[in-house]
This record gives C-alpha cells, structure tokens and sequence, in this order.
C-alpha cells in the first residue's frame, strides 16, 4: 500500500517516514512506496520501497493532485503553518491551514468516489484547539474554544474530517498533538518553538531565551512518541472512533522548571545556565491560552500511549538528534 | 444606523426586518435603513426607513458586496442552505453555508478596515452543532459534535466568527437556534420542517406527515421569541460574551406528543386527526442526531428568553400567521 505525507519535509513528517523504512509495513500491511510532499523538496533517505519526493503547495488544487497522483491508501496531512505565524498573518494561515486542509479532503474524496475505497486521512491537529472556555484540565467532550487562529483553522479542518468521515467520503482520523519536545534543527515560527530551543540549543551549547516563567505547564511529548501515535493511528479499526474522529492524544504535563530539572539530571547543570529569561508579551499572549493539564481517556482506551518522563526526552535527542 | 440581513426573504429575516420597521430602533440607534439579501427578491413592506431589497448569492464575492454597499452597521447573517438539502447535496452546502459565511466575514472584516469600525455579525447557528458524542442534555461547553453537514458547516461558521471576533476583525454573537416552529409558509427541505407542517398545515385544513414518533423531543422556539433573541443580541455588550461569542439559545423542550395536545387545547381535536404517522428514515436519521434538553445557562445569564408554553406559540401562529 502506498502513503502520502504532507509536510513531508518538515522533522515530524521525515521521523514517519524514516519509522516507515524501518519497519516496512504499517498495520500488517506492506509498504509499496511512499510519498513525500512539501514547499521545498524533503531530504532524501534509503527505505525498502521507492520515496516519491514532491514539490507543491496544499493550497493549489492542481499541486494537491500531483501529491495524490499515486492514490495513497493513507494520507498523513501534517503540512500546516504554525502557530505564530498564522497568527502574524492571518490570511495566510487561512490559505494553507483551511484552504489546504480543504483540498486534502476534497482530493480524497475524489480519490475514493474513484477507486470505491475511501481513503485513510491522518491529521495533525493540535492542543490549540482548547483554551478560552476550556476547564482548567481538559477532559474529552470540552467545546473547542481556540484562543488563536491556529487553534481555530485546526479545529475547522477536525470537523470537516469528522464530516467527511461520516459521510463516508473518507476514513479520518485526528489527533490533537501536544507541543512535541526536543524538535531537532533550528527555532521556527510555531509560539511554543521555545519549548523545545531551551532544552535544544543550549544542549548544543547556544543561549536561548524562556519568554515564559518557570511555573509555566506544558502539555507536551516526545518526537519519538509522536511518530509511534501517528502510526498507531492507522491501525485503530474505524468504528471504535465511535461519532468523533477526532481526539486529544496522551502527552505529560511538566512545567518548564520541571523539564529543565529533568535536563539537568541527564545532561548536567551547564546547558540550564544558557537559558535567559526574557518575557516576550507576543509569544506569551498564545501559548497561556493553552491548556497545560489533560485526561485523554478516549485516547488512552484506543492504545495511544504518552511518554514516562521528560528525561527520556532528553536522552532521546542526545542519543537520535544533537546536531 | 444600517442593518443588513441577509437570508432576508426568508422568514424569520422578513419577521426581523418588520419587526425593525415597528421599532425603528434597536439597542437605542435609530435605524436609517435596511438591506435585505436573498436569492430571490425579497417581498416589499412599509418601514419608518427605506428598504433596499437586494437578489444576490452568498457564495458569490461580488453579490457580497453587492449586498454590504451600504457599509452596514449589523449584519444579520441568517441566510443558509437547510438540514435536509445540505445532507442531500454536500458541495451546495459547502457553497453557501461554508463559503458564503467565509464571503459575509471577510467583506465585514475589510469594510472594519476601511471605516475604522469592526461591524457587529449576528450569525444564526443552529442546534444542529450539537449530537454524537453530547451528553443527553446539552449543557454550555460541550464539544461540538455535529451529525449532519449542516451542523458541520454552522460549526465552522461560528468558529471562524469567534477568531475573526477574538482578534477585533468583527464584533461577532453566533445564537444556536433551537428548531423555530410553528414557522408559517411552505413546508422546507429541512429535516426539522415536518415540526411545523404536523401543525401548520393541519391546523390550515391539510394532511401532514409525522416521520418520527409521539415520544420524540424537540428542543424548539416561536418565531416570535426567536425574532427577539435575534435583535436582543444586538445590545449585548461585547465583553461579556468572554472568550465564546457562540452560545446555545434558550428554548423549551416538549415531545411531539405534547405539542400536538398543546395544539389540540388551543385549537381543538380536528387539526391533531389530519397527522399521518409514516416513518422516514432519511429525516430520522438526522434529527435523532439533535439534541432534546439544553441548559442554556450563559444565554440566560446574557437576557436572552424562551417560550413560556407551545399554546402560546400555537396562538401566536392563529392570530399573525395562518394562511
């Protein structure tokens, strides 16, 4: 069977694929080949299959169908613009975030009405989509109340997958991801970018700024725990979803102090000390409208799994993802 | 001050609209005219201000600003393809309910740009967001879990109408309207119209079909109040709504059963022997996915009100409405 990624180039979406070539087959089912999609094109890597890497903006109905060409029998949608920068520009986040994700579901639609078998929609939603009227912890069931206009173009894009899924046009599946920490590479766009530049770049031996105070909770996992959920995703039989496609994931909660004692424990006090403390009121502004306390029960019930302690974390990013 | 209303020929936009001609005012403004917007042309009346009767399609960007050329001052967005047609016919829905709604906020959001004013957007959101995985009885803050694509596109509607709110783009309230009934006119291709028409017609001397049985709730509001609601909406001061601009109307919740003995107190036994009792699965299925009971406590708090009995409503109906 064949996959598409979108976001393909991005460090969540090239983790899947790598997994992919690891293990060769998602759910019993053998891998003939997947498709990488992005903005620019995403890095190349060996697998027991042919990789398909594909230029294209989501927002284009014309690059969309290039990306489907090969009609995957499991679309991963990761391609997004992140959080800050949707907020920056919000015609931009309604471009890509909505119109994208619209032209997605849309082209599997196609697809299905085409082949007679709707295809599988993984998407990658987010924690932004709680906040405002939310509890204090979120529980499953809590009304969608985004404080961002990331938050809220991923809530639009979960029920119209939902919809969509109903109406059996598709198999969608949404996962409301955590903030996922370490993220290798370099600081991007996304608000809580600095939730993983603290621990990150000063492990690499560069200061970075907490625009936050120590108390601050994150609801938060692991890259590697991401990707098994991702993938774990695929395998859960459609009905056990139940009138809802889409779920909070499992994830831990520790407050910055917490993960940067956690970092300390495993890596010694010295990349603590190249932390500043600079509060930045932008930054600030969107990520307290996150919810930083979860119980996932649907999730947990399905066998999506959380990560046991933010040093393996930690040791994770030492051991796969250090520059 | 100017009011636009689009859904204007329909018929709670025409109860508004005369409604406004005998106010002349609302929240204190004097009104200096009104627009009404439909596909077709809306039907003339008589108003201390002129009317200015406007045929344009929502999901057309020109007709938009067709129809805000004015610059109004409160929008009305009522105008939306029905339960039953948006089941039967997803891209007609998608077109009008999703980006015909897309077209009245960012035409609001640009006239706030160019008059320095964010417009007021009083969107008619329905029950219908409500179902699947909803408590039995419906209380503020529960998630959204529309089983129709009707509720799936007013959902979206209302999210896109709270960021677009959130970031001082519009001013906007989203009123989840319980099923209107006794509505007068035609029977509609909305899966609720048979909530009228078992009264309506009956009580005008025709036959009626009931799909559903005795037993069933309707979570419900007159006309009348609903018209209320809609302008009372108006005069809520911003701030208040908190971090949701979308909240569930009051209303009152009888059984079909109730209502035609309510029917039959009011108007005698006659209109109640005229109801046939064929099952429909297709409108069964969707409005067995609503919800009966709501505890519209945010809405009360906020001075909006419910029906005090269905006779009244059936009164109501015999005095200004039966044909």
């Amino acid at each position: 069977m064949r996959i598409l990624i979108t976001g393909g180039g991005g460090f969540i979406g090239q983790k899947l694929a790598r997994r992919f070539g690891e293990t060769g087959s998602v759910g019993g089912r053998k891998i003939s080949g997947i498709t990488l999609g992005d903005i620019q094109q995403p890095r190349e890597f060996t697998a027991p299959f042919p990789i398909n890497r594909v230029v294209g903006d989501i927002s284009r109905e014309a690059d969309v169908a290039a990306l489907m060409a090969d009609q995957p029998d499991i679309i991963y949608h990761l391609a997004a613009v992140v959080s800050g920068a949707a907020e920056a520009d919000l015609d931009l986040g309604m471009r890509i975030n909505l119109d994208g994700t619209l032209n997605i579901l849309n082209a599997a639609r196609r697809q299905g009405q085409t082949t007679g078998r709707a295809p599988m929609v993984i998407f990658a939603s987010s924690v932004a989509v709680h906040g405002g009227e939310a509890p204090h912890e979120v529980i499953d069931g809590i009304e969608l109340n985004p404080q961002s206009s990331y938050g809220t173009q991923k809530a639009v894009g979960e029920l119209l997958l939902q919809d969509y899924s109903r109406r059996g046009l598709i198999d969608g599946r949404g996962l409301r991801l955590p903030t996922v920490t370490i993220r290798p590479g370099k600081p991007n766009a996304a608000a809580s970018s600095f939730m993983s530049s603290i621990f990150r770049d000063t492990l690499q031996g560069d200061t970075s700024n907490c625009p936050v105070s120590r108390d601050f909770a994150v609801w938060h996992t692991s890259p590697r725990t991401v990707v098994e959920n991702l993938i774990h995703a695929a395998t859960v039989p459609a009905d056990v979803f139940g009138y809802n496609r889409n779920i909070n994931l499992p994830g831990r909660t520790d407050t910055i102090g917490e993960m940067i004692a956690a970092m300390t424990d495993v890596a010694g006090p010295d990349a603590a000390a190249r932390i500043t403390w600079e509060s930045d009121r932008t930054i600030e502004k969107i990520v307290t409208g996150w919810r930083g306390y979860f119980a996932p029960q649907k999730a947990l019930a399905l066998g999506f799994q959380a990560d046991a302690s933010f040093c393996d974390s930690v040791r994770n990013f030492l051991k796969n993802d250090i520059a």
